[in-house]
């Protein structure tokens, strides 16, 4: 069973990890150049627990409000994105209605798709409406990094097994550096969010406790 | 604990699913007009159990044997993927040396890259080599499935928790009607499998037994 | 110089086609099972003849609306797209700005970027906010035509040395059907207009007289 | 009628330039950070000029090996493309076959699809087998550009009014500074040459005489 701890993996998958460092997995890709955070999908309709595909992540929401803060305070690029469709829900195609039904609900404009007030988003930080999980597909985020000069993305928010996970795949495939503060992730299943965390951290980013990028981002400044 | 039998959900996790499908996940895609199979990686490093990257898949290369014989049996278009780079080890990119530093054994040319003999790929069964897990990043994928007009892929190979996984969700992402046949994916971690496989039941793909694969390219023909 | 005539090619450049045609270009890539309709940028600042970035476009406006007209009765997908970013205009980019600095006015919800009326969108005709030339890019257009399983795409709109030009090819690179309709796609630059409809012609398009698109579809019903 | 010196514009054009300045076009992106060399299709088939689809570029030739010769004294990432399918020809798909049936002569291994000796590629300078215009397109370009951390591309080769602006278009899409050289591209058609240099210039790049660009790197060295 994969158990995370702040200390990323915990006593119990320390074989498993040590089975996949000699396969030659696991590896530290480290900070590059200049960081961008990026939060997903911290709004309405996922962030609350009464929803139908809500759950209570309102740790996440400190962690990541706490991240915004000291990115603010460094003049550091920020992205939030959230889910949204045309009222005739064409957008989100035959696949993503028949297997996640759920989108139906998350039409443009409704507070279903609305970023959390707490996350305090300013105008001139992007707000992405992406049609997918991944937060490059269909979507002009990468242009985006490039036009910031940023290099290493800082990934929050929520789900672990599903939009996190994707944007962090597609980020590692574009040789981004990116990094997982563990608290400002989450997801609707601790089994899930486990499973995701290993497979990152073992494939894809660098995943670390928070207090290690908070540390990072001030001895850089 | 995420276990997966060959009716795909174990009974162990059922509550899970249900907690799932209640929330807005799990629906069907089903099958579109045209299949194409997909063979990801059944190449020499991942399928020699005494390689540092390997495991023992021989199940897997029996089911994906099989499914070969019945795609050509009905003239519908396979494809394969390995990976591969230049001697250099440039094409690999920073982050991809960094996190899986294996992948700098997979050099166009050696043994490491070459496709299972027992696939017995004919030549116009086209072997993508892919840079990243999902084979649809920085390769023909798309348009090639486009050429052929297929609109529903079946996907097979290793692993579960990462080249299958990642191949899955960016065919979903396109609309693509998505299959994967459970004794056809293998992984060198049974937790790895089994969580990935359940996420992409719930979230991406028609996870079904081979059989069921099987009857329906029989009935369709 | 070259000229286009309805006959798609003008006597002058004759010799220049019969050049191209030799030497492997200029091949016809037909109608596919299923079309569908495109119409770019028919928006506030492109099609006022006294704005900044806009020329008069009268006759595409006419011959797109005819479009429009076969494709609602043979109930085939129609798409739009506009340029929009937000007001913070960060959504634009370094090289977006720094080049084409009128996009600096296209912010959403203004008059800039909304559609002709005469257009008559209706809520089931997807409407994309683009941020490139091409439909294609930082957009969820590719998906959205394999959910309507359209492997045909008929391009009009404006500009033709632009996005019209920019689209074409990457429909082309996917491996579409694509058929560009004379009367239907417009620019500012008539020499420029000519230029690129004959590369779009010899590389990447089927260009025909708008009558042979209505007849095919007329055929077709 | 377009036409360029290597002053970039002609006098003839002058009048449309200034058109194109007043509608928002035409402004200059500039150089970034790091620059990146890239070297479009500088192989058998389109530089023989005895070739079907080939033609005269030594010029070009000489321009590009000038350029290599300074961005490896300042040690700077180089890249090539060439074009090159499988021998079923199947990679090379449906729309390409049927617009540029020439395509089927590119197989890999064939003397068709070789670079020019000339150039001397090394065997760090990495070689991207590209199946479409653009060299982004199909292949893992953008991935290697950011391994580099390059944000500035020298585009050279063939043909301007093809793969050359295809490339353009795609890069300027990602927000990289983009500079075309004009000595140092080349297509079989002066006129198509001269139109696409020109929209490319109001559009995509920084189009401006080599010794600009030499001035530059031997400057910032």
């Amino acid at each position: 069973m994969l158990e995370m701890t702040t200390g990323v993996h915990s006593h119990e998958n320390a074989e498993l990890v040590e089975q996949y460092r000699q396969a030659g997995f696991g590896g530290r890709v480290g900070w590059g150049r200049k960081p961008g955070l990026l939060v997903i999908d911290m709004a309405g309709a996922w962030t609350a627990p009464d929803n139908q595909m809500g759950s209570n992540l309102a740790g996440v929401t400190d962690a990541v409000v706490r991240l915004l803060s000291i990115f603010r305070e460094h003049d550091l690029p920020i992205y939030f994105t959230t889910m949204a469709y045309d009222e005739s829900r064409r957008e989100i195609g035959r696949a993503g209605l028949a297997k996640t039904p759920h989108l139906a609900q998350m039409i443009r404009g409704t507070e279903h798709v609305v970023l959390q007030p707490e996350l305090r988003r300013r105008p001139e930080e992007i707000l992405i409406e992406k049609p997918r999980p991944s937060a490059f597909w269909g979507t002009n985020f990468e242009a985006q990094l490039l036009s910031d000069d940023v290099d290493t993305l800082v990934v929050t928010g929520c789900s672990t097994s599903g939009c996190v996970r994707g944007t962090v795949e597609d980020a590692f495939n574009r040789n981004m550096h990116v990094i997982v503060p563990t608290e400002a992730v989450g997801d609707r299943s601790h089994t899930a969010h486990a499973a995701s965390l290993f497979d990152i951290d073992m494939r894809y980013a660098d995943v670390m406790p928070m207090q290690n990028v908070i540390d990072h981002l001030q001895e850089a400044k």
